[in-house]
């Protein structure tokens, strides 16, 4: 199954204190470059792959989403979410994006944050989700850049002014095991054209490809993160089923 | 107007001296896979932009294409093309790729190969080729990775054992100059989104992107290509009118 840390608790509690975590949406960085790739919602019915708290979920209703189905492997996660609304057009829901089945053609949006990366069968991932949009349909994602996660000895390095992410292994793809807030977290390295390739041969067509670091705005109202420019923390994408 | 180093003597001299200006096409690591990607050539009326001596564009009519033309900014390269061939179905002509102009529905498929990093503005040149492209026809394309250009200081690093290609400046688009067989060349960083989302502006339709490094064959056969698995050299991407 997909890698589930999130369900230690000792993770779950540190994870917790992080800014996307308290701060929801708002609290994430890359969270107006996807908002700006969304379709209008009005009337939508959306899939949320890896909802964790149900943020997003909940954010899509609040902008006109007639029903909203957020999908989690994460049960510490899901019991937060389910604690979060009474709305009945939300439902929180166990699955495994490793294993998930999806009826076809059954929503209009689906959405993921961040949860890719841990998908080894990213191939079988993406046919599924095709799948389950109407022709039309739009998928956007954002996952771990591959820039950010092929490195043997991911990290930043000092070489006298100059700050640097020292690659290696960009064209190796496969696993990649590091420590995150004390726990061992295994996700799956692909490049960006193997993962768009895989969205093409899954029937998808390509709208729009973000390599995503802070803007100038967000890096002026929080400077540390300006060396977030020197490599991409994200991709993000929107295709069309 | 774009990069033009290719008519210094010294520099046309030590080019000319590469594996591939000496071996033609299967001098370049990344010719099979750019080959890979090309449609049935039978027939078909060919741009070669960036034509250099022109082993592309005597390959294509080798190949069944029914005309081709060659454009090259460097009048040196575009002396040496001449000579090499006396089909009149090949024609070359001088041409900058930042002020190209294309007549409308002209050809079927564009080719290029590593030539679009010294085009600063590649909108145009996208809108431009998707221009003259028929509706269908194809633009198959290689060039510098931005892994490869991105960094203010490119090149190796080993830290023990780990041989690291440093990153720097990964999101900060614009000029690059690097030294480069004695001349001082000036190439423009571009991200991969930013590349595919010019092309999806142009009205083109991605089909494959690859982010190349040489095959475990490639490295069988040239054990000195190894190093080219940690970070990708070139861009290839196909795309539909």
């Amino acid at each position: 199954m997909a890698q589930n840390v999130y369900d230690q608790p000792a993770f779950f509690d540190a994870y917790s204190g992080m800014r996307r975590s308290n701060q929801g949406l708002d609290g994430a960085s890359e969270w107006p470059a996807m908002r700006a790739l969304l379709p209008d919602l009005q009337g939508l019915s959306v899939l949320d792959l890896g909802c964790g708290y149900g943020w997003f979920s909940r954010w899509a209703r609040e902008h006109g989403a007639a029903r909203v189905l957020g999908l989690e492997v994460s049960e510490l996660m899901l019991d937060r979410a389910r604690t979060t609304t009474s709305d009945p057009a939300i439902s929180y829901e166990t699955a495994d994006l490793e294993t998930i089945e999806l009826p076809p053609g059954g929503f209009d949006l689906v959405h993921s944050s961040l949860a890719f990366h841990y998908v080894e069968d990213a191939a079988r991932l993406f046919a599924q989700i095709r799948r389950g949009l109407v022709g039309g349909g739009h998928l956007v994602f954002s996952t771990e850049h591959p820039i950010y996660m092929a490195p043997s000895e991911p990290g930043w390095r000092l070489d006298g002014d100059r700050k640097t992410w020292p690659l290696d292994g960009y064209l190796l793809e496969g696993p990649r095991t590091t420590d995150w807030l004390g726990a061992r977290v295994v996700k799956h390295h692909r490049t960006i054209g193997t993962t768009l390739n895989l969205l093409i041969a899954a029937g998808f067509t390509l709208e729009h490809v973000e390599e995503f670091g802070p803007s100038p705005d967000q890096i002026a109202a929080r400077p540390e993160l300006a060396d977030e420019r020197q490599r991409p923390m994200f991709l993000i994408v929107r295709a069309r089923a």
